[in-house]
């Protein structure tokens, strides 16, 4: 039959994920990949699932297997409001609800409050996952200048008054490309700003408990809770497999975000939700904090240290105080795309900066290393390609 | 802060779920509720879950909690080809995809095919959660009559002729909230009449496993696939706690399905999925139904008892082979909305029919009544009940 007349025209915001494209390659054997962004299968807490399962299945029966709430299962949202209160962030149960991932809650958003044309403010470069939750809905998308401080107050001005902006969506802390967060007197000017402006912000925090070094940073939620949607995951610290995401919004935001997530997909898994629950309540998402950092952390520094002794000079890079990446940037005029193909020849690969841009036109001299999924001796050979191949050049 | 200033023009479209409203009082203490939809908790395999979780974790370890692909679980994916096999659906592990339950792939589904004046062809009454999620993108509903063997083909060539239809949604085996199946002679017509005017079908079949009488009826599916977007699920007969949904559809249209999946929740839960596929594999799918059947045709068949002793002879009602649900209509005039809050105060509830149409204009007289969830003898209390206000009216 003909196919092509089906489709509707938000499909032509969904566009083909040339990144999944080019990234098909980093599979292939005796790859060296620092392009992902996920968590490594040591972070999770394979032993402890059984205990879990028990746990749950003793506690909860067959509660536990059984439709609920789209809100989210209530002894995963209590557990939640103590352990959120931990991190500075004052909620109820009934103000705590589960998404299918923070993606789920991303693609809620999007449904709930975009129009076609509308403008939402990003860091620029922003992440993926959120561009392609809100892009079906067909928004506008303004970019807001970061530095090494993260967003720019001044940048972030300039674009709520040149544009009539929908909401602020920012990763604050290692923020996923750059690994950067916003400074804490940023934190304060930022909030002020939306505030101001009676705006809303998006505040996605997925990598907050990856702390290697410094001060923890307070949530943007905990200094102006009303105008801020906050979300945060058990992808990484937990298992990103369970996909359980969590939001605290608004009231009013809140209400339609759970009516769009009951025709989206009812609720989130229970038995995933039950088995979050014991995980926290027992304790353990606390005590994993400490290994994760401990496995993570001298692979970032084996990275930074590798950079260091081989990367042109003619590159800078962040040196985050925690979470998955690193953002390198190089002379105008290098082509990361390009130099992407000739690394991935010799076996290491990573993300071409430019795709984490909107438009893609900028940030082509930029690029994302991951230092999760690999050892140190991995990603010192990786890097050492890497720097390599900028030297010598096309 | 101001918020309704932010809400998007489609959640006009989400409206507010009366049926939610209505239904709450339902939880009251002593209250028989035959208005529910869902599992009995006896029908889940509770004393399976742990060996189903050592399994899944010997054979795939941390994969099974790790990021996986957004088609779905690829050991899940393979068995189900030779499950589905067993129904007459031949199909290849490319070609099936896993979805958050049903309703995942119905979201999907609205967002890459509809757009916002679109008609959609449904049967009248139709199920909920497919308006549900069809909702948000903005389409109209061109409704299909039916009688006792499901939608007449009259009366889709009719809808056809005069709605340029998008696609039609059909529940053809056992039918939310009908009970009723399209008849075998039908579905041949139906299959026809859907090739030949060149149309997509959406063929949601989460009931036929729960058969109690007759022979089991083709899937139309098997008859035009090319036409046929399939979708079933794990809800009915393995947890629907776990949000697995299964669909099938022909390759363009799946592609996009995907593209809008991974915008949505990137993949359904890995662990649900692996725990399934060991669920499957071990026959233990095939060995529940019989023991599913066991519970529910018993107590269906009290609740046709009752209403043949009780209920006024003003009423008909369907007898289903399999499913769910009975179906009941009284004689015009009779408003079972009204009805329903006298029922509700002697303490028996079902769900009034005109909710399952898309403008709840039509079915004023008529109900949907469940026997899951609920023993046989409270279904022939509460039926009782029922009868004695229909009798006396309002």
């Amino acid at each position: 039959m003909n196919y092509e007349k089906l489709f509707a025209e938000r499909t032509k915001n969904m566009g083909a994920n040339i990144i999944r494209e080019i990234l098909k390659v980093v599979s292939q054997p005796g790859m060296i990949s620092l392009a992902g962004g996920i968590p490594a299968p040591q972070s999770m807490p394979l032993n402890l699932i059984r205990d879990l399962v028990d746990s749950a299945l003793t506690k909860y029966g067959a509660r536990a297997l059984q439709y609920d709430l789209t809100e989210g299962f209530i002894p995963l949202r209590e557990v939640l409001v103590s352990h959120l209160q931990n991190k500075g962030i004052m909620t109820r149960v009934e103000d705590v609800c589960i998404s299918s991932g923070s993606q789920g809650v991303l693609d809620a958003l999007g449904k709930v409050l975009i129009n076609p044309g509308d403008h939402i403010a990003v860091e620029a470069p922003t992440y993926l996952g959120a561009i392609s939750a809100f892009n079906p809905y067909g928004p506008r998308y303004a970019c807001i200048a970061m530095d090494e401080e993260g967003i720019i107050p001044e940048a972030l001005e300039k674009v709520i008054a040149t544009h009539p902006v929908k909401f602020v969506y920012l990763v604050p802390t290692f923020q996923n490309p750059t690994g950067r967060s916003l400074s804490l007197a940023r934190r304060h000017v930022i909030a002020e700003i939306i505030a101001k402006n009676d705006l809303l912000l998006v505040e996605d925090d997925p990598y907050s408990d990856l702390r290697y070094r410094g001060e923890p940073l307070p949530t943007l939620q905990s200094m102006i809770p009303d105008h801020v949607l906050y979300t945060t995951t058990l992808s990484k610290v937990f298992a990103p497999g369970l996909r359980i995401g969590v939001y605290i919004a608004p009231e009013p935001v809140k209400r339609w975000l759970v009516l769009a997530k009951q025709g989206i997909d009812l609720h989130s898994s229970t038995f995933n939700q039950a088995l979050a629950a014991e995980y926290i309540l027992g304790g353990h998402l606390q005590q994993q904090i400490p290994k994760i950092v401990a496995l993570y952390k001298p692979r970032q520094e084996a990275m930074l240290q590798a950079m260091d002794q081989y990367f042109p000079s003619s590159y800078t890079y962040s040196k985050p105080e925690g979470g998955m990446f690193i953002w390198a940037e190089g002379p105008k005029g290098d082509d990361t795309e390009k130099l992407y193909w000739k690394c991935v020849e010799r076996h290491a690969a990573y993300v071409p900066g430019k795709f984490f841009y909107p438009r893609c036109e900028e940030g082509l001299a930029t690029m994302r290393l991951n230092y999760t999924m690999s050892n140190e001796e991995e990603i010192e050979k990786a890097i050492h390609i890497i720097a390599d191949v900028l030297k010598e050049g096309l």
